[in-house]
């Protein structure tokens, strides 16, 4: 069950210039949505971030070998096989995909990008994909977002939208994006994917500076149990339809307000997949203060937030600061001088100076951990830089869904 | 419920120039051997290493002092209160019972090293441990290691011991020793132990040359959870009682032979921590080959060993070797060329060159997977290094365990 506040917008924003579709094509189930195909404006700019997984899947060597080779058009996203360990076998597949997909459409085979998720090390069944794909292009539709957005999901629980309109002297922009996942790596489906859309007119390079940066912030600051997967992808795309005006610096009059907008739905889409995460019962909100680099306070949230001690302790609601202690000390930050490291939970102070609060109780951090949604603060008193991570507890269920998962 | 053959030896040998008691000093529970004290000839060489974890726990911070001043001659273990998180008066706690050890042995309180396993952030009832220091030194025994083994456990299942004899040239050699934990962290109770003696003669410089090598390749080597403990310690003592031939260096002819022995005993020692995992069902050991160096074969091992995917994967017997190919390929290894990867289960290969190997079959990959000791081999194909580490599955307990722990 997710936790905390997962619903989907009331308003979710048309994208003009971007076009979605939905269909039931057999992948792997029979009369379950699982292909998804997005078409993009020529007019506009795109942006992608792929998995550092060594062991990527091959729609993502294909998606790497055409983006750079040209503007994307159009996105085919398959659930149910993640066309993954499946060698050159597998790549041919995703070709043919892109290729008969580029027949139907007239564009170059270059201009498709390809995204599987789903069971890794089984033959991704490409030919019931390009059978699906004239029902998927008849159906294309500016307002399909939410029913993409349910396309994709493979074992998540939730559809994941974020929408957002902003107005910046006199110009609106309009933002919407979906994702999906519910681990960092989901087990045999494992994958991350995430689409932005936003109808701002942004120059490709800047896009791009864009996107590695915003995705600093979100996709890749949540963590549910520390496995990064062999397709996660992330895209970001500019239309342009909203202006003729380019932004094409940070400098420009619009670029803050722009970044921050879309900051703000990729960092919502991120934590939908941690409050989506596999088992999860709290949603926990790592952020570490004080710190001499951006870099050390990544490392001390990522040990807190990765702890399965500390994870099982939050799911059990029990204020076992120890336990957070013990991880901040082997996160490998040097020199660290524990005698000054404060740490809280929500409005609780638990440690100062390195040992237990003077006014701590028992009674005051367990009525914190009790909450469904807490925020974890830990400052190292040595600098002035801070980072946060997101994560959620481990329970009973995670390991249920993953002992379980292909039985 | 621990994995494999985890016996204690039939024949424990003694160790001539070390004697160990055992006693209840009601630390935190009554009528529960809790203090464990080892006496050490003045003819004896020690070797020491700690945890690298910052938030080290008091009595690490005193033995650090004190085995930096002088030879050890007595060795005080508690358990029930890890004495970790407690600041000033905790590290005056754990040098008042160094000091109280001394004035009733008429040593220095500098020969005297502490330690402690249990619960962190409550001040430790050193005068408990003080008050039963007299019981304990009336009851020093060379026969006491099994005893001993019992009295430094917390919520282990079962006491850890291992014992060797050899014989060089003519000269017998004797190695005993006893271990505790059950993760790498143990929750609350936050330690893993180890202490080793010989009767071999070995130069002091020489023998924490060795002791930092072995364990490098034993307790430094396994890993339940991943969380390294505030008050690991580990101790290898050499009493130079067998003979008064001192092995001085690599290249003196017994220095083999010794050097082989204890690394087994120490293995034995680290295995069975993970055998008594918190949780544990399965043993397994990932040896990874062909890497270009050490470090990246224990990289990869890591990753394995750690993946909570991999490890529910092996709870339920799943030979879901996609999980497996996706933890190596985010270990970090530079350049790795993943068509060249191979990774079989026991005598099965289930991936060979990065994909699924050809004669591989699921009913022979859970035939595999239902044992309840696997090595996982991991062949890198791309040098001659290799490394190993050794771990347990993800189970249903492991999470109960953890969560209900403090209740």
């Amino acid at each position: 069950m997710a936790v905390g506040n997962v619903a989907v917008p009331q308003t979710i924003y048309a994208i003009d210039g971007i076009k979605l579709s939905v269909t039931a094509a057999g992948v792997r189930y029979k009369g379950r949505d699982d292909l998804v195909v997005i078409e993009i404006a020529d007019s506009a700019a795109t942006a992608v971030v792929t998995t550092q997984n060594a062991f990527c899947a091959a729609p993502v060597r294909v998606l790497r070998e055409h983006f750079a080779a040209a503007a994307p058009r159009y996105l085919v996203v398959n659930t149910g096989n993640a066309n993954a360990g499946t060698g050159t076998d597998g790549k041919r597949r995703a070709e043919d995909i892109c290729a008969a997909l580029a027949s139907r459409t007239g564009v170059n085979a270059d201009t498709v990008l390809p995204f599987s998720t789903g069971v890794i090390g089984e033959p991704l069944n490409s030919e019931a994909v390009i059978a699906g794909l004239d029902s998927a292009l008849a159906n294309l539709s500016a307002d399909n977002w939410h029913a993409a957005a349910n396309g994709i999901l493979t074992t998540d629980t939730i559809p994941k939208v974020a929408s957002q309109k902003i107005t910046v002297a006199g110009t609106d922009y309009h933002i919407t994006g979906m994702s999906k996942g519910s681990g960092m790596i989901r087990p045999n489906m494992a994958t991350m994917l995430g689409y932005v859309a936003t109808d701002a007119n942004i120059a490709p390079d800047l896009l791009q500076e864009m996107l590695s940066a915003i995705n600093q912030q979100s996709f890749n600051r949540i963590t549910v149990d520390g496995d990064t997967s062999t397709n996660d992808c992330c895209v970001l795309i500019a239309t342009g339809k909203a202006s003729s005006e380019v932004i094409d610096s940070p400098e420009h009059p619009h670029y803050q307000a722009v970044f921050n907008a879309l900051t703000e739905v990729f960092v919502r889409l991120a934590q939908l997949i941690v409050r989506d995460g596999e088992g999860a019962t709290k949603f926990m909100t790592v952020k570490v203060t004080g710190g001499k680099t951006t870099e050390e306070c990544c490392d001390v949230a990522y040990a807190v937030a990765q702890s399965p001690l500390v994870k099982t302790a939050f799911f059990a609601s029990d204020a076992n600061w120890g336990r957070i202690l013990a991880a901040v000390g082997y996160a490998g930050v040097e020199d660290l001088d524990t005698e000054q490291v404060n740490v809280s939970l929500n409005e609780v102070m638990i440690c100062q100076n390195g040992s237990v609060a003077a006014d701590y109780t028992e009674a005051a951090g367990n009525a914190v951990m009790s909450r469904p949604e807490i925020t974890i603060q830990i400052d190292l008193a040595r600098g002035t830089a801070t980072d946060t991570v997101y994560t959620c507890d481990l329970s009973y269920d995670y390991v249920k869904i993953n002992a379980d998962y292909r039985s």
